[in-house]
C-alpha cells in the first residue's frame, strides 16, 4: 500500500512548509492547492467559489446567512458536488504513489488507506510572526491578524464537521501533533521524516 | 540552561517506556518513581499515602467523600505539604543537569526552566493491549481494564487542575504529542531523540 501522509494545520503554524519540506525529504509527491484546481475542472466551478464553499462549510447554520432558501439549496448542492469530486480526486492521488497531502480533510476521507495523520499547531504569537514574514507589505494590526487567523481556523473546524465525527484538531484523530512555536521548521524535517519512515515500517 | 524533557501520558500509552528509552538514547538522567520516594522522605509520609493523595487530587468535590470535616482538612493540608515538597524536589532536579521527568505535572511546575513537554497517548485498544502485556497474570476483563484506565486518567486530570489552568492532555500545553497506537516504541526512539536535540538547539 502507498504511504500517505496527511497534514492538517492551524493557519500560520507552518503546516504547508512542513508538508513541502517533508515531501522533498521523503521523495514523496506533494499535493496542496492543485487539489482545488482538479476539483474546479471536475465540477465546472471557479477555484475561488470552491474555496469559498469549502472554507465556510455549509452547515445548517449557514441558512441564517443565505439570502433565500434557493440560495441555501444551491450552496448545499454545490457543496455536495465538491465533496464528491474531492473524494474521487483524493482517492486517485492515494492510488498513484507515496504522497504528502495538505488540508482538504484527507485524513478522514482517505482513512481506508491507513494514512499517517499529522496536526501542526502553534501559539498565537508564533502564528502572527509567521504570517507577518509572509506578507511584509500588509498593514494589519496584530489584533486584526489574530482575528483573521481565528476566523480561518473556525472555518476549517466547520468544514471538518461535515465530513467527520471527530473534532478538527482533536489529537486523537492524529498520529503526531507538532507544535511549531518558536522553532525553525527546516531544522526539524530530518527527524520528522525519519519518524514517519519508521511509522510506516510498523505494518 | 539544562535540557529538561517532561513526559505526561495516558495510562497504558507507553509514556514511561518512551521516557526511559529517550533518557538512555540522549544520555540524560531519568526521574519517575524516585520523585515520590524523595517527597516521602521530605514530608514524612508513606509513598502509598502520597500516591493516594496525588492521584485522587483533593478538589472541593473530595469533601463529599471525606468522612468528616477534620479528615477533609487533613487531606488538604497533606496535599499542600506534598505540593511544596514536590516543587522543591523538581527544581533541585532541574538544576542538576539534563533530564527526562515522567509525570508529576513537571511540565507546569518547571515552566520557568523552559522544558520540552511531550504528551503520549493512544487509542483504548492499544492501551488495553499494553496493560495486558505487563500484567499477564491478571484476570480482568477488557471492560474492567478499560474502566481502570479511564479512572486513572481522570485522577491525573484532576491532579493537574490543582496546579495548572491548562487542561491535562490539551495539546497546546505540549511541544509534541505522540500517538503510540499500534507502534513499537523502541523503533521510534532514535528519530524522537533527534527531534528533541534539534528542538533544544533552537534557543
Amino acid at each position: 500500500m502507498n504511504r500517505i501522509v496527511t497534514i492538517s494545520r492551524e493557519f500560520g503554524s507552518g503546516g504547508r512548509e512542513i508538508g513541502k519540506r517533508l515531501a522533498d525529504e521523503l521523495g514523496f509527491a506533494y499535493y496542496d492547492r492543485e487539489i482545488i484546481t482538479e476539483i474546479a475542472k471536475k465540477v465546472g466551478m471557479s477555484e475561488e467559489y470552491i474555496n469559498h464553499i469549502s472554507e465556510k462549510g455549509v452547515t445548517p447554520y449557514a441558512f441564517q446567512f443565505a439570502k433565500s432558501f434557493v440560495m441555501y439549496s444551491n450552496l448545499q448542492s454545490s457543496q455536495t458536488d465538491i465533496l464528491v469530486a474531492e473524494t474521487k480526486i483524493l482517492k486517485e492521488i492515494a492510488k498513484k504513489g507515496d504522497c504528502v497531502i495538505v488540508g482538504r480533510g484527507a485524513n478522514h476521507i482517505l482513512k481506508d488507506y491507513n494514512p499517517m495523520n499529522l496536526f501542526v499547531y502553534a501559539d498565537m504569537k508564533s502564528k502572527i510572526n509567521r504570517c507577518r514574514m509572509k506578507r511584509e507589505d500588509e498593514k494589519m494590526t496584530d489584533k486584526e491578524l489574530e482575528k483573521e487567523i481565528m476566523q480561518i481556523d473556525k472555518n476549517r473546524k466547520n468544514y471538518h464537521r461535515i465530513i467527520s465525527n471527530l473534532e478538527w484538531g482533536d489529537k486523537n484523530a492524529y498520529h503526531l501533533c507538532i507544535n511549531t512555536s518558536g522553532i525553525e521548521i527546516k531544522t526539524m524535517i530530518a527527524p520528522l521524516a525519519n519518524y514517519i519512515e519508521n511509522w510506516f515500517r510498523r505494518i
